[in-house]
């Protein structure tokens, strides 16, 4: 049975580090204003200790979750998150905010930049998944939450999780990482990269100035559909569409024979009109300069204790398993409470979307325990 | 010890097919005439028993052994075609024939159209596998062979070894198809069709209509650098690249940072030199159109004896070791002699082309005993 929506939602927008107050990023320059685009769900507890706060993956937004008034598509992980889900809104206060350098109400490339009046196309500063996080943590004093019972994401959010945990473990109960890594490879970097050139190439991507003017469309869905490969797994492929023809199509001159080629260009086609192109460089050049590999995520020597569940999936090829049993390795290494899952699913990267049923057992129990400790009846429900 | 080369070599042309005896294409359409780059090695033995036809996979071309006259780079498997390697040019005779579609001196979309006078360009016809080997079937009647001792290739030249089996089995003493499939999964006409979609995004590329003018340099280099990551293992490119970075280049606006980022510029740019973009796209298409999965590869009730060596590598993702055992299934339901071998090795799909050592050591050994006999005594040496 289908569990019902949060219902209809709204974006809302916070607005802070205005100069001279300009937020200093990892780079050492500084970015400000900034506004960051963000959604709640449900209600703050009176001890403000119920506070969930999920992360959105490389072309995500701070809708995650019920509907905008008029749209009938609901938030990107509405199966995750709501009355009884995964995320339980009648017990937790859910929070979602778009990423800096993003262009779903976020500051990022696309935004007008104050000293010019124009946006800044490349005159964005580069940022980290460290200067998302720190952007968000302005947001979450701003709500007036001194520790967060949770950070969840998969994929790049999943990084934004651990670099929370890295940054201000004081304020992280736990933490729920889904396929995501602690860097990335060389593999992933290289997928990475062959998008930003695809993207680069189309000369209407003009170094970022095509504001205004025609915008890096076919750069941008060839990189998208790179993407979408990485995203889904030979296995879901065959399912889906195994060598099953579709009707010809000539507008390029040359065929699309297979349904898989039509369905890579629907993607591609979709994803342009509600992605900016310089959004993609700089978001993607975040996840690949993303490296925790080298430090502890926990400061030795302090009493910190943040309880992990580590989420990876066994036809993921874009962030492998054990990618995330590095992860688990590391905590594991400063005595953490570390729970590793390897769920067992033909859907791949995507399947973090996908796998809602194994996942919101998972997710409910670890913070069922951890909020209401063990003896919550609802524990022995699920 | 490195074995010695074969020497200089040189590329000869045969021509066949003028009008009115065009080739009939498997499409239905007339291709004449047509022209096949090869080369050949070694001698001929009395009975015309010795020869074995090298198949290329898709960027390769006639020049596999051996060196070209003042250059100091050999033939694309030099390492295995030779005096005493793989293929011993000691004991058979080695032909290679560019493939038709190509750009490497045989018949192809950048060849001179004669109904035009002008390049085929997006005129020239679809062709398939089973035109390829159709048109090397002619080089080898020329050669004055009835039946070869061996058709062996990597990738798309398995493709070709299957497809000479399928079409002319009794021509056939033994194929060695290596790292390959039946059909291409709907992951890899995917790959295939992001590549052909980036060529085509370049506006240089013009519905083909390019030669004579600047060519779509920047598609052709971004569809490259996606086959290369596909040529290379998740474990290859950690041992290669890791995440070490390089000096900084600015030369797109974008920056380069990371070594594997500026491998793949290197490698994509230096493609685009030697390879024609529309050849791009017509092998692309023929490898994605190819699909033995359903019919015998042997036809059934006849006494036909093929004996095969398949090959397949462990850390190849893009031809998965499955696909070669559905290979091997495939030919033991006819009862054939088929011995397959799945190589550890992490270099991905180019293990083909890279593990000399073991691929020597199985394929001497499987052409002796077809040859020589089990008893001849090289096959005790190895």
């Amino acid at each position: 049975m289908k569990k019902q929506s949060i219902g209809i939602v709204e974006t809302k927008y916070f607005t802070f580090a205005a100069p001279p107050d300009e937020m200093v990023l990892e780079s050492g320059q500084k970015l400000g204003p900034i506004t960051l685009a963000y959604e709640t769900y449900g209600e703050l507890d009176q001890n403000r200790g119920n506070a969930v706060l999920a992360l959105h993956a490389f072309s995500g937004d701070a809708h995650v979750a019920g509907y905008h008034k008029g749209d009938d598509k609901p938030g990107w992980w509405d199966d995750m998150i709501g009355p009884e889900k995964a995320l339980d809104t009648n017990k937790y206060f859910v929070i979602c905010s778009n990423v800096i350098g993003g262009c779903k109400g976020s500051t990022g490339p696309s935004s007008i930049n104050p000293e010019t009046g124009e946006p800044y196309a490349l005159d964005f500063p580069v940022i980290t998944i460290a200067d998302m996080v720190n952007a968000q943590r302005h947001l979450i004093d701003h709500l007036g939450i001194n520790k967060l019972l949770c950070v969840i994401g998969g994929s790049m959010g999943g990084m934004q999780a651990l670099q929370w945990v890295a940054a201000r473990p004081k304020m992280i109960r736990s933490a729920i990482p889904i396929a995501t890594a602690l860097k990335h490879s060389p593999q992933q970097i290289a997928f990475n990269e062959v998008g930003r050139q695809a993207v680069m190439a189309d000369p209407a991507w003009n170094h970022g100035q095509y504001y205004g003017k025609s915008r890096p469309e076919r750069g941008l869905a060839i990189a998208r559909m790179i993407g979408h490969i990485t995203y889904m797994s030979d296995k879901s492929m065959e399912t889906k569409f195994s060598r099953k023809l579709k009707e010809k199509d000539y507008s390029y001159g040359f065929q699309t024979d297979f349904e898989v080629e039509g369905y890579l260009r629907y993607q591609g086609d979709s994803f342009v009109k509600r992605f900016d192109a310089n959004s993609y460089l700089y978001i993607t050049k975040a996840i690949d300069y993303f490296d925790l590999s080298g430090q502890n995520l926990i400061p030795a020597g302090t009493n910190i204790d943040v309880h992990f569940l580590v989420i990876a999936f066994q036809s993921d090829w874009l962030y492998p398993p054990y990618q995330s049993q590095e992860i688990v390795r590391k905590l594991k290494m400063r005595h953490m409470d570390a729970t590793y899952i390897e769920i067992k699913s033909t859907y791949g990267h995507d399947a973090f979307l996908l796998e809602v049923e194994e996942e919101t057992m998972l997710i409910r129990h670890f913070l069922n325990r951890l909020y209401y400790g063990t003896g919550e009846p609802d524990l022995y429900e699920i």
